[in-house]
């Protein structure tokens, strides 16, 4: 039996995951802003006194980055009032167990390879496509997380040399073409309108994929850059670390065809190598538990 | 003691190593047209001549790419003679031995991890700059050459999603704006003169740097594109496998300042995560001996 914690801007969520990988219970809260960790307090307490606690030999978190998993602190973008926070070592303290911590992309590629789209391959990117783009590594049928724990972060691989300014910093990286907030932000600027009005701040990819599925053309060209800006990271990622597959999930993904369709034309455009060619897309196969079901991977991985 | 074949499209050479990394002995042929296993054949029989070929153990392979290692076959772009070629089972059966083969740029990783600017670092990109633009890559302190054995290829990582098109079928590879080749093209393209005259399409990487030291800003901008499109290449594979620096050899790269200077600049703009900032990059240590010594450290990894 494995703890998980699974830390995000807006909610943190905490469960047991049996051995087989079955999320056996879950407790959730809103990530407050003032004192976050007590969120994670109240979690563990009600983790503490399920019955399966007293088997869970380890915890693992995934968290929202960056996180520094060699000092094991986290400094969430999303989360200001913690910068540099020493959350393995509280939880540790807390629960007198030891403690796994990686990045949440890094997580959702070790569930993944544990029990859901990347499981039985042995090279594999994962990719979480969502308001960011985050992702993880499987290389050599094993977890890469890297000194850092944030190896795989694929969404700041430049695919754009003079692109878009990101807030990273850089300029061009597939989070700031191929997000879903890239997605409906393009739209919107080419013109589209969202099919149920409303502010166009508000629009989502979401809406943007109903468009496409109706035919409108922008909103049909705005997932194809996103696709583009996709295929060319994992065609890159192919050829720098040899790769048979990647798996793509997050709220972007669930869009289906309107963003595999593109994906899988624009892949041959871009890997041509012999040895990258042939690399596959999936979508991911774990849904909503993904990140508690990831964290516990997370300690399946090092114990391996 | 090793023996080290390096296969190039220009000329093949094979050489004994020692457990130290020295380069005892070299020999080298002229890449022949037609039938280039005669020359290969002609190379190892000098090696058995040898007084150290008794106490090398096993072969060392480092060729021009593509080639599937796990087939032992090769099929070099500029040997158009050999085709799935079945080199590391030729080579096993002439001499006796075990062999290893991977691709040159994943040679040249080996080699300058052993003994070289790589030496004594854990997760390393390194990276060829001349013709065309090679690489390989050293995670957890050992060589990943990957299942291909092409891995680090960073030449075809996307880095302009509507740039140029490159010779592999893609565009705007990291190959088709930074290369040697790209340099001297681009400044002939932009209206630079060839500084000690001669036809335009002769037009070297060396001699676009010998008029950029001269300050002409023609030359000094082709390098800054280079240099920026190796940066933002370093600045993705620091976010995708998380590494503390990079090494760069190949003829460019001996190009010194001019290049060295704008890529630093360039990797602060491009390198801008927490686990990415401080990547730090070094010329390559190993000069024209980088091959052969590179193919010896193949078997060394392999052995680890």
């Amino acid at each position: 039996m494995y703890a998980a914690i699974d830390i995000g801007g807006t909610k943190i969520a905490a469960g047991l995951v049996d051995a087989d990988g079955l999320l056996l219970t879950r407790h959730e809260r809103p990530t407050p802003a003032v004192e976050p960790m007590s969120a994670v307090e109240d979690l563990l307490a009600r983790l503490a006194a399920d019955p399966g606690w007293e088997q869970a030999r380890a915890v693992g978190i995934g968290s929202a980055g960056p996180i520094d998993a060699a000092k094991g602190t986290i400094s969430p973008l999303n989360i200001p009032a913690w910068r540099d926070f020493p959350l393995a070592a509280r939880v540790a303290d807390t629960t007198g167990r030891p403690v796994t911590l990686a990045g949440d992309g890094v997580a959702m590629a070790a569930g993944e390879h544990w029990r859901g789209a990347a499981k039985g391959r042995e090279n594999v990117l994962c990719m979480v496509v969502s308001t960011g783009v985050g992702g993880g590594l499987i290389l050599g049928g094993k977890l890469r997380p890297g000194p850092s724990g944030n190896a795989g972060h694929v969404g700041h691989m430049c695919v754009e040399l003079d692109g878009p300014p990101c807030p990273c910093g850089a300029r061009g990286c597939v989070e700031v073409i191929a997000s879903g907030t890239a997605i409906a932000a393009r739209a919107v600027r080419e013109g589209w309108q969202r099919p149920g009005g409303g502010p166009a701040s508000e629009a989502t990819a979401a809406e943007v994929a109903e468009s496409a599925r109706a035919g409108d053309p922008i909103a049909l060209a705005s997932y194809d850059r996103s696709a583009k800006a996709i295929a060319a990271a994992i065609a890159g990622t192919a050829a720098l670390v040899d790769m048979e597959a990647a798996v793509i999930g997050g709220g972007v993904a669930k869009s289906g065809e309107v963003l595999f369709g593109p994906l899988r034309e624009h892949l041959k455009e871009y890997a041509r190598l012999s040895f990258t060619r042939d690399v596959t897309v999936h979508p991911a196969a774990l849904g909503g538990d993904a990140g508690l079901i990831g964290a516990a991977a997370l300690v399946r991985h090092a114990e391996i």
